[in-house]
C-alpha cells in the first residue's frame, strides 16, 4: 500500500559514497532512495569563544537545500537574505545530534563543521543529513588520530536518524515526500549505535497519537538505524 | 532533591491572569513559577495567501523574550536585525501545537495571530507559551463566536505543553532554569486535553537515554498536563 | 470636553511599581492611564568602546512595543529585521534624556542599559519610558552604591517626562491616544526634578504654533513633571 | 568670540544655486558656509498606499551624507544594510517640516520626495536640508501648475530652518561644526515664512536650561528664518 | 610547465552528466577537472515584471558555491545573510550570456532559471557554470518544444566559455586554481558556437597586457570553446 | 547620426575640477558632458586585515549613485538595506582598475579609499569614476609624499577608462545614456597611460562580435584614453 511498494518497515535504498569532494577533511554522498545530501567535514583549529580554555571541542551543522532540489524551485536562501525557521531548526537538530555522539573532551579545543546540502530532495532529508554527517565526521576524525593532532578518539558511537510515520492509518519506516506530505503523525529518531535514543521528534499533523502508535515507531526505528548504522559501516569499509 | 524543594512530579506554581491586556482579542499573563509570559491573540480576518479559497483557517505564533527577562542581558533581536534560530523554533513548534486543537474548517478564512512574549525566564517558556497562549485563542474565538462572525466552535480540545526531565538520574516534572541547565534528558510535551500527544520533542543533552527512561517522563507529562488543564478551566471561569 | 473626562491640566493615573521582573538590577512597570511600560536596567562592567580610557561612564536605552500594545496588531521588529525609524528615534531620546541626569565621571567606566518594553500603549509612550526608566536606573545605581561599586552618587537630579499638546483648541497635559491621534500641536518636555529643561521636541502636526502656546505648554509641563516626580519618590519608598 | 569670527546673531554665508542637476522636476545645491547639500524633489504620480481614495498627496524625504563629506571617513550606509538611526530621524524631521507647509489637499494624490544628500558637513546639515528642499520642492510645485497638473498652489508658505545653541555660554546662531561639537545647548527651529513655529528640537548636550535661554535661542531663530526665506526668495528669482 | 602537466593549448578533462537531478526541467553535472558544478534549468511559466505584454521571454542565473567546494571553508552566504560581490557578478555574467545566445521572442513570456551551484571547485568555476548552464537550458527548452508549449526553437546557437590567461609569462588555455591565483593576465571568454564572441573579460592582476597578447588568448579561446561545444553536443546525444 | 552630434571618435567635452570638497586627502568632480562624479579619496594608515606583516597597502572603491541621478529616481541603497549587483560590480572594477597603476610595496601598509558618487548620471558612470577616481587618489598620494609618511612614489602611471560600443552599427567613442541603451556592443577599456590594457569588458547586448570589431573599439578607446590622461593632467596642474 505504499506508493514506492516498499513494505512497511522496508528502508528505502542506501548508499553512502565516501570521498565525493575532496577538499573536506571528510565527505560523503548520502543516497536514501531519491534523497541525496552532499556532507562534508571541515576540522576548524579554533574552538568557538564560549569554549575558550575549557579543553572542550566543538561540532556544529549547517544545512542547505539547493534551490532546484524539490519539485518546484525555492528561492535561495543566499538571495533571500536569510536562513528560513526550517533550514534553522534543521541545523540545530544536526549538530546536536552528532554532538550526542562525541566526547568533546576527547576532541579538543577545536570545531568540526558539518556542512549537509541537499542536490535532490524526496523526504527525509534531515534524518540523511545525520546519517551521511556522522560519515563525514567519522573521516575527518579519522584523520585528526592519523595525524596525532589527537591521541584518543572522541567518537563514542555511531549516530543515525530515520522518520518513521502513521502513512494511511499503518506505521512506516522511512518516509519518502508523498508519503511525508500526507502522513497524519510523523517522527524523526536520533539513535545512537547501540541502540539507545538521542533525539525523538514526534509531530501530530493531523490526529493526535497515543503512547501505542509511539511505541510501534519507535520499533520502525530500532529496526531502521541497526541497517543505517550498517550501511556507514559498509561506507567506512 | 529539586533546588526548589518541590517533589518530582509537582508543578510549580501555576497563575493565568486573563484580560492581562486590554487591546487584543484574547490575552493572558501566565505564570510557571518565576516564569512568566504575555500571550495575546489577534484575529485577522484574511487569511495566509497559501490558504486563498480554501475554506480554511490558520493560527501560527510569534515568540519573543524581552533583553532582560534572562539573568544576564541577551541582545534585542529587533536590534540585531533578525530572530534566533531558537526563537523561529519555539514560535514554529507554539503554532503547529495550537493547530493540532482547532478544526481549521470552523474556523473559517481568518487567521488568529498568538504573540508570546517572556517577561520574566526561570526554564520553560515554550511550554509556558503554549499553554498560556490557549487560554488566549480560546478567548479570541469566545468573541467570534459571540459576534456570531462563527456559528460553531473550532476549538476541538485543550492544548497545553510541559517539560519534564532526567536531573540528577530521576525524572522529574515542569524543569525550572537551574534543573534545566543541568539535565541530562529534556523533554517537551504538548497534549490535548483528553490525553492523547500532539507534540513529543526529547533530547540527550548529556547521556542517551532508554525507552524505560522515555516512558516515566511520559507519565510525567501526562498528570502535569492534567493539571495545566485545570488551571486553564479555572482561569477560564 | 477631553475624551477621558480629565481637566485639561491632569495627569492620567500614575503607578510605579518596582520590582516587576526578578532579574535585572533595577526594574519597574510604571502604568500611566492604559499606557504600560515595563522598564528594566542592566549594569555592564564594561564601557563602550569609545569612553576606553575615559573614566567615564555610558547610559544608553532600547525601546519596544509588543505587537499587540496596540488597537491593531504591528509587525514585530524582529521578524521584520529592523527596528523603525520611529523606535530609533525613541530610544535615543530616551538615551539622551537620562544621561542629562547623569554625572558618568562618578558612574566611572561601566554602561547601563535601560529597556522600555511597552506591554500595553494608549499614547505618551516615550514619555512614561523616561520616567519609568529613571526609577529603573535609580534602583540599579543603588545596588552599585549599595555593593560600594560606586562610591559617590552618579545620578544628579530626578529625570522625568510628559506630552502636552493642542487639543481642540486647548492646552493639555498628558496626551492619551485619542487626543494624541488629532491634536494640531504635540510637545514632548524632559525635565530634571529641579525643573530645568533637557529635552523640548515640538510638532505642528496640524497648525503652525506660536510663542505663546509653546509658553503655554511648558507651563503644563512645568505641572505635569512635578507630580510624576512625586510619583518617582512615592515608588521608591 | 565664535571661531569663525561671525557675530552672535551672524548667520554663514548662504548661497542657493537651482537646477543644479538637469533630471530632476526640483534641483538645488544649497551652501551654508562649508555645509553643502544637494536637494532634489521627485514627483510621483501615485500616493502611499495609506492615502489611497483620501484625495491627499504626500511629502517625504531622505537625507544621506557621502562617505567623506566629515572630518574623518564615515562608513557608506549602503554598504552596512541598513540607515542609522540619526539618519532616520533626520528624514523624518526633513519631511514632517516641508508637509506642514503644504496643502496635502491642493496637491492631489500624489507623493513628491525630496532627496537631501550632504556632499560636505560642517554642522547644521538637517537644517541646510530643510531650507534647501524647499526650494527644490517649490521648483517641482511650479513646474506640476505650469503643466496644468493641479491647479491651484499647494504650497502655504516658505519653510525653513536654522539651528541655534548655547556656545561658550552665549546664544549663537547657525553652528557650525566646531561650536556644534561643544556646544552645552543645541536646538532646531523649523518656522513658516511668517514666523511660526513648525518644529522645536532642542537639547541639553552638557548643562540642562531654562525657560530664558530658550527664549533667547527662539529670537535668534526668528532673525536667522527671516533671511534664510530671503535668500530662498532670491534664488528663486 | 604547467603544474597539471597539461599542454598550454589543451583543456582540462570534460565531462557532462545530463540528467544528474530529477526534478529540474533541464540538469546537468559539469567537471572540468576538479571543478564540478550542478546545473539546474526551471521553467516559470510567468516572465519577470518589466517584460509584462513585450510577448519576451527572459534568461536569468543564479549561482553559489558549497561551503566547502574550496581548500578552505568559505562562510556560507545564506548564513552571512547575503550574496557577496563576486557572487552577483558571476551570476550576472551567467544570465547575460545565456541571453545572448536565445531569441526571447520565440521564448514568450515566460522564464527560464539557470541555477549553477559549485560542489568542489578548482579555478574556473564561472566559465563551467556557463558551458554546463547551457546544456541545462538546452534540455528544458527541448521540453517545451516536445510538449508544443513553444513551436519554434529560441536557441539560436551554442553557448561556452572558457577561461585563458598568462601564466608564468606564457598564454595558456583553461587555468586551474594553481595557475588562475598566480596568473598576470586572466580573461574569460564567451562565444557562441559559431565562433563570434558576446563577453570578454580581461584583467591584469598583475601587469598590463598589450594587445598582442590579447590576440594570443582569443586565440586559444577560439581552439577551447570548439572542443566544449563538442563536448555539450556529446552530452546531449 | 550620433543624437549628440559628436563625431564617431569624439569624447564629450571633459571637465575635471579639483578640491570640490574640503575633507577628503584628495577630491574632485568630473564632468564628461551630462555624467557628474564627485570622487573623493581617503588614506587610512591602516591595511585591510588580510594584508597584515605583508609591508604591502591597498587601494579600494566604492561606488554609489544619488537616488536622482538619473531621469526616474531609483531607491536608495542605504534604505533598501543592500547594494544591487550593478553597484558592487561598478566598484569592485574602480578599485581593481586603480590598484593596476599603483605599486602597492611603495604605498606601505595602509590603504586608501576612492569613494565615487554620481550626482547626475548620463552613461558611462563607471568610465569616469576610474579617471576621476584615479585623479583623487593622485592628490592623496602626493599629500602623503609631501608629509614624508612614504618615500618613493607608488603611482606608477595615469590609469583611465572609457567606454565604447556600436552603435547604429558603427564604433563610436564614450558612449552617452541615449546611445548606451540601444547599442548592439557595450564595452570599458581600462588603460594605462602608456597605453597598455588594464581591463577590457564587452559584452553584447543584441548581436554577436567579431575580432575586427574588438579592434576598431579598441582603436577608438586608446584615443580616448590618450585625451582624458591630458585632462587629468590639466587637472592637476
Amino acid at each position: 500500500m505504499r506508493p514506492s511498494g516498499r513494505k512497511l518497515d522496508q528502508l528505502r535504498h542506501v548508499e553512502i559514497e565516501t570521498g565525493f569532494t575532496k577538499h573536506a577533511e571528510g565527505s560523503c554522498l548520502i543516497r536514501m532512495g531519491d534523497t541525496h545530501v552532499l556532507c562534508t567535514a571541515t576540522v576548524e583549529e579554533k574552538a568557538p569563544p564560549f569554549l575558550k580554555n575549557t579543553g572542550l571541542g566543538w561540532v556544529t551543522a549547517e544545512y542547505g537545500m539547493l534551490p532546484r532540489a524539490t519539485n518546484s524551485r525555492s528561492r535561495r536562501e543566499a538571495a533571500a537574505g536569510k536562513q528560513s525557521g526550517r533550514t534553522q531548526e534543521i541545523q540545530r537538530l544536526i549538530g546536536r545530534s552528532l554532538r550526542a555522539g562525541v566526547d568533546r573532551s576527547a576532541l579538543g579545543e577545536r570545531q568540526i563543521v558539518i556542512d549537509c546540502d541537499v542536490l535532490q530532495a524526496d523526504g527525509g532529508t534531515r534524518c540523511a543529513s545525520i546519517t551521511g554527517g556522522w560519515v563525514a565526521l567519522r573521516l575527518a576524525v579519522n584523520r585528526l588520530l592519523a595525524s596525532g593532532a589527537i591521541s584518543s578518539d572522541p567518537i563514542i558511537d555511531h549516530v543515525a536518524a530515520v522518520s518513521c510515520g502513521i502513512y494511511a492509518g499503518q506505521p512506516v519506516l522511512d518516509l519518502d515526500y508523498p508519503e511525508d506530505s500526507t502522513a497524519g503523525v510523523d517522527g524523526n529518531f536520533v539513535l545512537l549505535g547501540g541502540g539507545r535514543l538521542i533525539e525523538v521528534q514526534m509531530s501530530a499533523e493531523g490526529t493526535a497519537f497515543s503512547r501505542t502508535e509511539m511505541t510501534s515507531l519507535l520499533d520502525l526505528a530500532d529496526h531502521g538505524v541497526a541497517e543505517l548504522v550498517a550501511a556507514q559501516k559498509r561506507a567506512l569499509g
